[in-house]
């Protein structure tokens, strides 16, 4: 991962008015020189300062740049960096890339210059990994979960968290030295409260892992129903436009549809599925397997019923919430009305009801209140790790295990969280496999 | 088109990992200053600098920017500007723009930017249109029409035209002022060889424009034939991938199918046609129209037949190239051949000769020793005009018309120039039709 050398790659997208090319490295400056033809050689440029000119191929004049020079360590790298923007063409930005290599640049891999502002100490792991979740994200609150975890986010509680657990293993440490005279520097009852509260920590963060997960890749919702009672005809509704295909004939949804909408910053993935019935039709008994398949893995679930039919097929998790939805409400009378929620997807009616009634199941107040929230699975897996190692040792600790056990469980708690910021990651390996999920030129 | 206030506008692609928004109109930096926050304002900040800090939102924070401030007139409109590069994403653009629009910027209409820097005598019209081209520009010999034509082009030999023809008009004005003495200033023999001049370098002009449209746009290249002679095997191998529909039977394609590829730096669009042949098929009969049609705007017409196959269905124009492929070359003996082009298409043989070939029927050596060429329709119509009305007056010239039509003629021509750099439109309405096909941002 951490090959030396001059990178360069588009750092943003072409297709626009310019695209700016970025070359990071020891030296990036004078090889821009190389190519660049300004009134004045970049190399005497001062740091955060823009030049005008042109990118010259010989005697040819490739394109009118604008070029913004960083002075090491002030880029985001951490090193001398070179930002050239271009008028936007595909065309431009290859050749102004491939003059570069010629010069001896290489291309970036994806994330290398990300993996640098890492290397050199600029932003610990879950930012640069922010970086790309802030990059990716599309809709207010994962942006802010992104953003909050960009400035550091859990960074320093988990940091925090970690120097408490090195000074217990640090005293139990100590013991271990004076082992034959069985003396106990670190009070046990103190111990246990510390080790309560760094779990309570790990714990609310692995918690949050339900609600920052389905911010950041969109809350799933799975409609369900008995055939024909206007799933897709909802599903068309919430989103604005036809997306599902909709017939009167019962069984016309074959295939799992799925269709993204933000409700008040909030992504929704609604998943419109085959009517669940009692069927010989292979296909459709494809299709309501499906559907049971999309249930399990929702978040939330519509349970859409007609006036005067029952419809009990799925048992709901307690970590689901279900929304009870009663359609082709306009053909009842009021008198029938129970607790559910009545609409008419036909007529456009009890939709923002409903709308209202998906944004309250999803609780952003810990988001909006500023409170660190777990969206990564790798950090997930990293902190329920730590969990787990932490109650170890707390059970040792309840069963008067030796103090040299309890240390190892310590220690292993305190590993696991070192690699959500990246400081206890050594493996080249980890680290590329991290960095290579990213985009090219971040 | 010439509304004043601050305009915003994405400059750069979103889906990299940075995005460029730019702002530019008097007073756009204080306007920027009320969202940012960084180590100082950016108020006080010198020109050609770059400024760390944050896009805030009341007391939420955005996105980490980094900010350009451009002074007037050193930027592309000529006036105060500031570009803002964000991280790339969609979410986070539109929430800036927004943010900007509400502190009293306005979204740029297509082409606004450019057109304040033609407003702003900065560029003249055909450099701005190179802009849109050069970005537009997806094959080096299309970069470097647009490219010259940026960096002034014709502009120059337009403006000596346009001045030598208005000292032309100011003799014969002259001429007019003295109207009863009959007397000539104007040399008529002189004048005659002016024009003369003149009109050869228009109808150079107007000439390469034919060049200019086929390497701006592709040159078109229709492959037609027999059916079943192997036409769309040709189109697959040219362009190295399964693009046509092939099989055995005659008359698979019903449609012309299109597809782009870059030779030598030259983009050919390549045509794949229905076969020609007699038939009574109503649908085949309209595929086999449209290859009529395809054919007529051809530049280049790939003739295939097999051995010992005639075909002689067309017949081209005196500007189209012809170049005669015999397909199936495998099947036949050395003996049968004539001067055609031997290919075998299902074997990969011949196809580099072709490719060669048909890079030969493109005469780019105007264009790369960097003479003028126009691929602009616009100004392609301007000087057509202007040459109309060139060869009116030295028609008038010679046949002794009175000194006032003669100057009325070249008035003409004088206008009809003008209007290729902008300098003698004066409708809002035509530059608003000109800008407003650029793209935002630009």
């Amino acid at each position: 991962m951490f090959t030396p050398g001059i990178i360069v790659a588009p750092a943003s997208a072409t297709g626009g008015a310019i695209a700016v090319i970025r070359v990071s490295g020891e030296g990036s400056i004078a090889l821009c020189d190389t190519i660049f033809k300004g009134r004045k050689p970049l190399s005497c440029a001062a740091t955060h300062t823009i030049h005008y000119g042109n990118i010259i191929d010989g005697d040819q004049i490739v394109d009118d740049v604008v070029v913004a020079i960083f002075h090491a360590p002030h880029s985001y790298t951490g090193e001398q960096s070179v930002e050239i923007s271009i008028h936007g063409s595909q065309y431009i930005a290859s050749r102004v890339i491939t003059l570069l290599c010629k010069q001896g640049a290489r291309l970036a891999e994806p994330g290398e210059f990300s993996a640098r502002a890492f290397a050199a100490g600029r932003i610990d792991l879950s930012q640069a990994e922010a970086v790309a979740d802030i990059i990716a994200a599309d809709s207010q609150a994962a942006h802010a979960i992104a953003s909050t975890q960009m400035r550091g986010g859990y960074s320093d509680s988990l940091h925090s968290l970690r120097e408490q657990l090195i000074e217990i293993t640090a005293l139990l440490e100590l013991e271990l030295d004076f082992g034959e005279e069985d003396v106990e520097f670190a009070d046990r009852t103190r111990l246990s409260q510390m080790l309560a509260k760094c779990s309570n920590v790990v714990s609310t963060l692995v918690e949050s892992f339900r609600t920052g997960n389905a911010i950041r890749n969109g809350v799933s919702v799975a409609i369900i129903g008995a055939p024909n009672v206007g799933k897709s005809t909802l599903l068309n509704r919430l989103v604005g436009e036809e997306r599902a295909m909709v017939s009167d004939i019962a069984g016309t949804t074959r295939d799992t549809v799925e269709q993204s909408v933000i409700i008040e910053g909030i992504k929704f993935r609604f998943i419109d599925t085959a009517g669940i019935r009692t069927t010989e039709d292979k296909l459709e008994l494809m299709g309501i397997d499906r559907t049971m398949k999309a249930v399990e893995r929702a978040h939330i679930i519509i349970l859409m019923t007609e006036p005067s039919v029952t419809f009990e097929h799925i048992e709901p998790t307690e970590k689901q919430s279900v929304i009870r939805v009663v359609n082709k409400a306009d053909t009842i009378s009021t008198a029938e009305l129970t607790d559910a929620l009545y609409i008419s997807a036909r007529e456009n009616e009890g939709i923002d009801a409903l709308r209202k009634a998906l944004r309250e199941c999803v609780d952003t107040t810990a988001l909006y209140r500023g409170d660190a929230i777990v969206s990564n699975a790798r950090h997930h897996q990293a902190l329920s790790a730590a969990l787990e190692a932490l109650n170890a040792a707390s059970t040792a600790l309840n069963t008067g295990i030796s103090s040299e056990l309890l240390a190892e469980d310590i220690r292993v708690a305190i590993n696991h969280i070192g690699e959500v910021t990246g400081g206890t990651i050594s493996s080249d390996q980890i680290l590329h496999s991290i960095f290579s999920s990213f985009c090219i030129g971040k």
